[in-house]
């Protein structure tokens, strides 16, 4: 019996979990530092009050209740001996004959560690309450005050990053100031909130083809967004940021620019790149011990062009599937299968029958490309109770124009992550856009 | 035009601002230090992950927006001087033709603060989500651990004071544990959970005839729930409780025995009872300031037999229209009424198909009071969305057993309320109840 250990319940670890689930030979035990799945492309609507936390996430011990030989159990691995084979956990030891780790990524602040405490990324629950939080009361603070600089200031949103993350933040700050503000508040006009996306590349969502990332852009500029492109935060203070020589005053600063692999796979010692990430091979196991496999965006799995997969949970998804499958192929003694993602295409959201989707060479954007979004994510969400919650939320705000789940509880200011092993705050230097250097008289690209 | 101020958003200060809403000659502005109204009877559900907490809590500017004369803002009122009437606050001062006082309650350890850290209680949103990832994290610390003494302890749920809260708190976690955990552990059998409820009273839920609460002790006991009546608590720490010689150790530790008003009623400096409840006379105006009004939990209605109304929603809910509209006959020069409660009756609710309910001489328990429970609560819940989805939730849990929002999280780990006034630890006399003391020998009444 082949007792196989796996680290981090998200898109990886879960499909690892499903695949090796009441297989003859193997057992499996996951763990995770919280006791749920969280559906992580819907978060940021957690964030957003337009859905409960509870409604996209999903308790491990539920998801994999059905299969005879999967443990789990809620716990921080601390460390990983791949010569002894030995799993250290808050809670004991453990042996493995497989590892899987799928740990993901958090928030990278580029050496300014001192930024998180300004500007909260969105990677938990409790920074999506934060989040929440912040934007909610800042609209309190703002109806409260007599400072018209104050006010201007509480309703100003500045989103560091112009991702996919970052794009549906400042969509969903747009629609609701615009929309389902506005009828609330008797001393402020939430339609006049100023939203900023502040981008360090030329263009936002540049995963996506230039025609998408523009039409997004115009997208997010009709929802009161204003897009800086070529853009560099200089520095993040309670009262607002610097991009170069130009400052925001602004109540709420949100972060969606860096992430990093987590800690552990340098902890270990495996060989990892500059974000942390580990080195896997075509098996999806780590070089030089091939009872380690790694997945999801804890993963760097060198391209021929030198590229790696990108951060996306279909990918996260059929890694686990396609290690669960290794796992049991090695097992059987045969031999393990080179991985080959498929690609599912890649999808943002911007506000109501609003998206872009792109697959291939097949482009789409606006009413088509949102219902797409929409049916995609309900079908990915697990199981049929929180499909059928998330799709009364939806159509509950669609056809009131009100958010739900609207509540900050002043009680909820948790915020930062729980303690890891203090990290000295790295210097990484920021990857310089050549389309972003242009002497003064030339036009740029995307002015 | 009369200025009235509202502070509380709660059953009293909602129904005032609603009595008052679109009435000629007064502006209304409420003050509450959340921005919602939350619907207490339903907050333990939050606390035991049947229901999310927006699905319980509404923000009062929505259910307000369609009064033109009402203003809501987030925020404290620190203190009052009804000489002058300006009422204090962390935004500014206002002035008031007329205030009223509905700051409800918070938990009273009886001269033992210190209990407060390994007991806490359920008022808030805050102190449901910690007391939610305290009974789910016992469970999944069991799992972890192979200490067979150190199993028990953290599967032992004590529940201190068997009024209505800390029925449903006990009757939950047995239910939970009885049904819809059995499933999902490896390594424990959640069945074999300790639930105590530990109270001073010769029986629990005195408000009820004896007939009910003695059907709700059996209840109790049908879920595994242990009652011990007339039993003090000595000493609470992070390893159980002392009551009298007996000791038990207990994992979790939950407080449902004593509340007090807030303290406002006496930095203000207005005639108090013991428990801080200010003192109201007939048209629920403080004596010597008939300006001045106050409602629900925070007000000490004095009845010809010297009790007072219970803390109940429906108390509240009357007395903050009574006040409205004595607030309306004052300005139009118009005599005040006296106020009078209505009796609507009490229920408490001990799990599926459990319930008591009575109403006059009307005694209920069973399926009929369990359904009659729903029913009120449905219909009293705020907005169609809300009862819509409370439905829903709990339709799905009875009919798959499953609770839905199993979720915690350890960034959840907020617990105190938001910093007040620091209070001396207030020694206060524990109500000594005749039936408890019998002499050796004796058959306890409810033995």
């Amino acid at each position: 019996m082949k007792h196989v250990v796996v680290v981090g319940g998200g898109f990886t670890g879960l499909n690892v979990a499903k695949a090796l689930g009441n297989k003859k030979g193997v057992t499996v035990t996951l763990i995770d530092k919280n006791n749920f799945h969280l559906f992580q492309p819907l978060l940021y609507q957690v964030a957003m009050a337009a859905l409960n936390a509870g409604e996209i996430a999903y308790p491990l011990r539920m998801m994999l209740s059905r299969y005879r030989n999967v443990s789990v159990f809620k716990g921080i691995v601390q460390n990983v001996d791949p010569e002894t084979r030995t799993v250290y956990t808050d809670f004991g030891e453990l042996q493995y004959d497989y590892l899987v780790m799928a740990c993901g990524t958090k928030h990278h602040y580029f050496g300014h560690n001192e930024w998180e405490e300004f500007a909260p990324g969105l990677k938990t629950i409790g920074q999506a309450a934060e989040i929440r939080r912040r934007v909610m009361e800042a609209y309190e603070n703002a109806e409260r005050t007599k400072d018209a600089a104050e006010k201007r200031k509480l309703l100003t949103f500045v989103i560091v990053g112009g991702g996919p993350t970052g794009v549906e933040l400042a969509g969903s700050i747009g629609e609701m100031s615009r929309y389902y503000l506005s009828k609330y508040y008797k001393n402020i006009d939430p339609k006049l909130t100023r939203i900023f996306i502040v981008h360090a590349a030329p263009r936002i969502l540049q995963t996506f083809s230039p025609e998408l990332s523009s039409k997004a852009t115009r997208a997010l500029e009709k929802l009161g967004v204003q897009v800086w492109t070529c853009s560099v935060v200089n520095r993040i203070d309670a009262d607002g940021v610097q991009v170069g020589n130009e400052r925001i005053e602004a109540g709420t600063v949100l972060w969606a620019a860096g992430v990093r692999a987590t800690s552990i796979g340098k902890t270990i010692g495996f060989e990892t790149d500059k974000s942390g990430r580990i080195i896997i091979g075509e098996d999806l196991s780590v070089p030089g011990y091939p009872d380690v496999f790694v997945g999801g965006d804890q993963a760097h799995f060198e391209l021929p062009d030198g590229s790696i997969y990108p951060g996306l949970a279909s990918v996260a998804l059929q890694e686990g599937l396609a290690i669960g499958n290794n796992i049991l192929l090695d097992a059987q003694g045969k031999q393990r299968k080179p991985f080959r993602y498929r690609d599912k295409g890649q999808m943002a959201t911007i506000g109501k029958n609003a998206a872009i989707a792109e697959r291939g060479n097949v482009r789409l954007s606006g009413i088509p490309a949102w219902i797409i979004w929409l049916g995609v994510h309900v079908y990915y969400l697990s199981g049929v109770k929180h499909r059928i919650f998330v799709l009364l939320q939806w159509g509950w705000s669609y056809f009131t124009f009100g958010h739900g789940a609207r509540i900050v509880n002043k009680e909820w200011r948790f915020y930062s992550n729980p303690p890891e092993p203090a990290e000295p705050a790295e210097k990484i230097e920021l990857v310089s856009f050549p389309e972003c250097v242009f002497t003064p008289g030339e036009q740029s690209k995307n002015g």
